[in-house]
């Protein structure tokens, strides 16, 4: 079977080959995958900026979806015929976070989905919702958890403001799903055009990122909004916590890396009795649960753009060009 | 002024008469009404069905809105013209809920606001939606109030299924409080044409009231529903019990009577591991919220139908004859 | 080996047999049983009075403690030597409750551990706290895990109190755990001698549980306490509600039958705005926090007496005579 | 009466004044305080280092308790020799917490307790406990309830590790009310004796706050710490972030000022999806539960050094050369 993997240490490394089709073993499921997305984290981790102690070579990307095509012995929960989407960190079902649940992340340590066939623990899925093809299925894993949780995390109430950053894939699931709870959505952007789509979006207010946003937030909300969702890492961070109430929210997600530091945010956090919460992406359970909010309402992720099987390598490229507006996909059939 | 009271123990003993225009004292505001609205503890109070043992003659109804046209000393918080709408439990602003709070409730055994003026204390009030109407105002303090302490306090989210009983109040306004948190919305009810009319409302289901919902819905959920706002009482809360998922939630609300009583319902209970939560009108910090999202989401209650002042005797007679689509609402001008 | 198994419909028809010892499969663990307790669920499934489609010829009991003897392919998580517990229902590992997962239970549907040796999945176990033997470990998977799951579900804090009912296995766990957590506990008990040994186990006040004691606890308390661990159904429930504040809970557990039934009790919890929350044994990740706090704090759970494990007839003899003062157990060795 | 008063802008410049003594208004009692203490925010006020803008002469110092000698009309709350103890924020009662309170506050903006009557409104204040001392109940309005507050907020379980830093009047409050809840606390110390005396007081171990305990913390613990109580700003918050476990909690309280700032933690944050939550002083709901439990099991605060009305320059001064062991106090009479 057709496969990529990542050979040494920048974007050029990531090669074509030649795979051995996998055999299940008992309670694994071989899944055909339809699609795959990109998150940043993948970008990071082609580079070695993140997790520089990776094998290679590995087979990137964590997020798929397919249609499952044998089973194992002992598989009772799919059938050939299936169509299932990747849990990006399977040893995470429910309950507590536990560190070494990493271990077991695909697309690193783990290899990952960038391949036509693989084979997975039947714990490893959730179903792909009807509605959805598995190019928009493949956006799921990381960027729509990591909002999910952010949101269940947080829970705004209808009557709350939440402002959100940018355009990138987190943020615009943030997008939807902060609106299914009735939440108001702000948003921030650099870009004009960026800023006219957010607000067909839904974005009830949208400013400029380049600009201190934080003050004119907090003049236009009366006294703060709600809940930010912060994914600029330090500088942003002040401008988050001049946008928020006093005793608001500020969820901290994203990558693990890219972060100027240095600014201190310890006075502004006790001027607003703030809650930082770093947030990733959840367990199995928030999937199903998200997976029945997303059917129940018909959701669509928004997708940037969508690429070849075989041009894998132009996707991992219009990711290092810049934030795109929603996800990007590669169509592996 | 013109005003209203009961003098007996009946509808009948319902009597205009010509009271003293008050006068504000320090810390209290005088408020013009410009409508009030029933509940059906109002027609018990006037049968002494319940809480009979408050004195006679009283001024009835709790909720009503208006316009402030005096301010007394020491009043910071309001301002003559203002547009407030009356808060049911004035001493419950925040927090806790305590017994001796009953006393400060409008309607009895405080004097109510069936009447042209009535003086209240400043924190007795909130200000009313710009896009409501004193009639529809008027509605909110106990009725919406109650959806939405229901709702806040078991906070379902998109994906979650909510049943809710009946077209009262209470029930409408759940409806439209459920679906602004992303929650699909079924109903029970034993009129046609009611159905037809929630389903155009928004309920994705409706089921007959007079039958055994209860397991319907179980089948139709696919396993039971998340939540069911309970206001009928010992009787159907046994469908509600059925209809809910294991560690699923009923909030039962309501009137206290009219519970034929009798069944035992901690078995089902026990196998459902079930949370069953009483709950009532909400303090305050509640009421100031909840306006914040009527605001922002622009929600119109559901009002029945409108009387005049003079026709107060006609509200209570309508309300007496059975349960109305929406609210009923007298217009004070 | 060694085993009982029930055959027919009442306590006679527990019958030792001679069987064969299993062999653990793949992630399975062989375990020498050390000791079993009993509950109250067992008495009543060997009566048929409960669940009563059981299969039979069974294997009762479903709580016990004991060494890891040998161990199936791919067992990471235990060693030969290993202390461990069963855990009730191993496929409730963390997270929500699933109504299939009662398939799962030990003690019926499933063959439970009234035997020498038993086979038992690895996440059907936890480690067995250092300073605790066998047979005290025994007492803890279904009233301990119970006790502890109320305990966490509500919360009380240091300031609150919490009334508990008798001297069950569930209740005195439930007085360890609440006053680990600062709360202090009122007890009620039919028996002079008990109350005694209650105040001593650190009970601040004991009433008469033949009396109305909802009252005397209400006015005692100055307005009601804060929690209450219902463990004798519909009777009692209606002293429960008495006994609490406004706003106070009522932990609803304990076996699934013996309900006399009939009073209503809508009409109480409305005026308290009570909640009623039915609970029981909780899921693997609660079993390991209450083992950390059992560890921590050193805790010895309270036994009433111990059997030879040719007694096992006698110690269900014992548990049908009534309600004895904490936990009976069976010693296997 | 007797008061002191701040005219400048150093320790140098509070100076005793003969004031008039106040008479109560409407609502309003007459408090002859019987003790004060002093928090790192008065000795910061004093300095101008902390809100220089708060006015000329001012009367310091937010903590007190006392006796009620007179009351004004309307109050109904307390009689005359009723114990008190005041209220920190007195516009916060319950609920969410408005920027506009801090405007309330004694010691500044308001007119604090240096003196020897004041006059306060009838809901600035609470009961003393009665085991308690003047002395002793002036220690509880901003440092314990601090502690209090976060430990309501993190809401440590029996089983769980707190780690606490230091030995000043929060943590000293902290230990004992994490104590309370079941909890076990480590803790830090610079000094051998203060670890010593931590010991003996409670904490299980103690680290030196000189090296980095983070790390030692981290493997003590076998994977760190539930929750830490972070006093000590930016330089100590990375050390706080290397002891806690995955997804565990950072209280972040203490004064405003004082932090080195630099340093970046969103990373730390991000690795270990951890919250961190500034907190202050909580509201008079929570100062009330917190009594109670105070009272339920009879804490003594623990108080450093007590000093004479006329030496409350020697109490600044014993706060400005270096954090105590426990609360300073100013006895009145």
């Amino acid at each position: 079977m057709r496969a990529f993997h990542l050979t040494g240490d920048d974007l050029a490394s990531l090669r074509p080959f030649d795979a051995e089709r996998p055999q299940p073993g008992p309670g694994q499921v071989l899944l055909r995958l339809g699609a795959t997305s990109l998150n940043y984290r993948d970008l990071a981790i082609a580079r070695r900026d993140y997790l520089p102690n990776l094998p290679r070579p590995l087979i990137p990307l964590s997020d798929g979806a397919g249609e499952v095509v044998a089973v194992g012995a002992g598989v009772s929960a799919w059938r050939v015929g299936d169509r299932v989407t990747s849990h990006y960190t399977p040893a995470w079902q429910a309950g507590r976070f536990h560190a070494e649940y990493v271990d077991s992340r695909l697309g690193g340590p783990c290899d990952g989905l960038l391949r036509e066939y693989a084979v997975l623990d039947q714990t490893a899925l959730v179903a792909t919702p009807a509605h959805l093809s598995d190019a928009e299925a493949a956006t799921l894993p990381i960027a729509a958890l990591t909002a999910w949780n952010v949101l269940e995390t947080f829970a705004p109430r209808p009557g709350d403001i939440v402002l959100l950053q940018g355009s990138g894939g987190v943020s615009l699931f943030a997008l939807q799903f902060a609106r299914l709870r009735g939440a108001e959505v702000w948003m921030t952007t650099g870009s004009p055009e960026k800023a006219e789509r957010l607000r067909e979006l839904g974005a009830s207010q949208v400013f400029d990122g380049r600009a201190d946003w934080g003050a004119q937030v907090q003049r236009a909300s009366g006294g703060g909004v709600d809940l930010v969702l912060e994914v600029g890492g330090s500088r942003s961070l002040h401008q988050s916590l001049q946008a928020i109430r006093p005793q608001g929210g500020i969820g901290l997600i994203g990558f693990l890396g890219g972060f100027p530091g240095g600014a201190d945010f310890v006075v502004p956090m006790l001027a607003k009795h703030a809650r930082l919460q770093a947030l990733s992406v959840g367990h199995r359970e928030s999937f199903l649960a998200m997976n029945r909010a997303i059917a129940q309402h018909r959701l669509h992720p928004l997708i940037d753009s969508r690429f070849a099987f075989d041009q894998a390598p132009q996707a991992y490229a219009r990711m290092a060009e810049g934030r795109p507006f929603g996800k990007l996909v590669i169509e592996h059939r």
